[in-house]
C-alpha cells in the first residue's frame, strides 16, 4: 500500500488496523423518528447523534455526516464530479480532509448518466470517473468514491481500477447490500480488512426508538461489524 | 410555444413579455466586497440584496439566489443530474417551481465530463441531458438548463433540442460572454426575446463599491437589458 501523508487517509487506515472495523455510521436523521425525548429539544438531532456516536465510537473506522452538515467540520466532503475537476480542487486544498466524489450510486436513478457508455473505450460513465479520479485528479491522496454496495460486480470492478484508493459504500443495512459480496468486492488485494467505508445510517440510528436506542445502535453496530470481519475471514 | 400552467414557466413568459428582458440578476454576494456600510451589519448580506433587487426589478425576468440560500422560498432551484432523474423528480412536487438542471456549464472544467460522446449516438453527455430533460424529465414543465455563454454553439444545439424550454445563461458580464452570438443562438425561434434567463452577478452587484452602488447596479442593469434587447432585434 502507498505511504500517504494525507491525515483522512491515515486516519481510515488507521482505524482499519486498530479498530479491525471497515464499519462507518452515517448520521442522516429523520426528526420524525427521533426517541420522544430528543424530539422536543433544539439541539435534539445533535445530542441523539451524539450519543450513538459515543455508543459505536470503538466499532467504526468513520462517522458520516449529512451532506448538509459535512461542511461544518466533517473530516470529508461528498463532491459530485458533473462540473469537473476545477470544482472539485478547492476541496483538496484542506489537506487534512478527505474528498468523496460521487461515482456509482445506489439509487434506481443511478444508472440514468453512470451507466452510459462513453468514448473512447465504451466504459460505463462510473467507471470513468474511477479513472479520473485515481489517474488525474488524486495526486494529493485525499480523493475516495462512494460506490453503492447494490452492485458488487461495480464495486469489484472499481477497486480493480483506482488501486488501493479507498470507496465508501452506502446500501448495507436498510437498504439491503450483500455484506460478503461486498467485502470480496471492494477490499484492497492482499491487504484484507481495509479499503472501504461500508456506511449504515438507519439500521443503526433507528435500532429502537425506546430509550434503550443507544444500547440498540451498538449491538446493531456489533453485529454488522462482525458480519464484515466475518467476511473478510472467507 | 406551448400554453402551460406551471407558475415558473408562466412567471417567466410574462416577465419576457412585460419587461421586454431575458436579464436575471444573480445573487451570489462576497461579504468581502460588499460597500462598507454593509460589512458590519449582521444581515448585511441580505439588505444589499434586497437594495440591489429594489433597484434592478424592473429590468430583469428574473432573480436568481446562490445555491446555498435557493432552497429557501426561492421560485427555483439547481440540480445536477449525474445521479438521475430520482434525485430531481422530488423538486418538481413543488408545484409553482422551476428545477434548473445543470446541463453545460462555463466553468474550465465543465467538459471533463461534459463533453464526453455517449453511447448510442455518439453525441456529449451535456446534449443527451438536453434530450432526457426535453423528452422524459419535462411532463409537468418545470424544468429548465443552465447553459453557459461562453459557447454560443453548444446554445444553439441544445435549443435545437429542447423546444421552448427555458435555458439559463450564466456566463455574461463579468465572465465576458458574447451577447450577441448568445441571444441569438438560444431565443425560441420566432419568438424573439424569449427562452432565456441570461444571469449576470458581478458585473451588477459590485458596480460601485460606494453609497452610489444601487444606481450603479442599476445602470449597468439598464445597459445589459438594452444590449440583449438590440441583439434580439439583429
Amino acid at each position: 500500500m502507498n505511504s500517504s501523508s494525507n491525515t483522512f487517509t491515515q486516519q481510515l487506515q488507521s482505524a482499519w488496523a486498530s479498530q479491525g472495523s471497515m464499519l462507518c455510521v452515517g448520521f442522516d436523521p429523520d426528526p420524525q423518528r427521533l426517541p420522544d425525548t430528543f424530539k422536543a429539544k433544539s439541539e435534539g438531532i445533535f445530542e441523539f447523534c451524539r450519543e450513538i456516536a459515543d455508543a459505536t465510537a470503538d466499532l467504526v473506522c468513520a462517522f458520516k455526516p449529512q451532506f448538509a452538515f459535512e461542511r461544518y467540520g466533517a473530516d470529508a466532503v461528498t463532491v459530485n464530479p458533473y462540473m469537473g475537476f476545477d470544482t472539485i480542487e478547492p476541496y483538496l486544498k484542506h489537506a487534512g480532509k478527505g474528498v468523496i466524489v460521487l461515482c456509482r450510486t445506489s439509487n434506481p436513478g443511478g444508472s440514468d448518466l453512470q451507466f452510459l457508455n462513453v468514448a473512447p473505450n465504451g466504459e460505463p460513465l462510473y467507471l470513468h470517473i474511477a479513472k479520473l479520479a485515481a489517474q488525474q485528479w488524486n495526486a494529493s491522496g485525499q480523493i475516495s468514491l462512494v460506490v453503492g454496495a447494490t452492485f458488487p460486480e461495480e464495486i469489484a470492478k472499481v477497486r480493480s481500477i483506482v488501486g488501493d484508493m479507498s470507496l465508501l459504500i452506502p446500501g448495507i443495512g436498510a437498504q439491503g447490500g450483500d455484506i460478503d459480496a461486498t467485502v470480496k468486492a471492494g477490499s484492497i488485494p492482499n491487504h484484507p480488512g481495509t479499503g472501504m467505508m461500508i456506511n449504515s445510517s438507519r439500521a443503526i440510528l433507528y435500532a429502537s426508538s425506546g430509550a434503550d436506542f443507544a444500547q440498540a445502535a451498538r449491538k446493531v453496530a456489533i453485529t454488522t461489524r462482525n458480519a464484515l470481519q466475518a467476511a473478510t475471514k472467507k
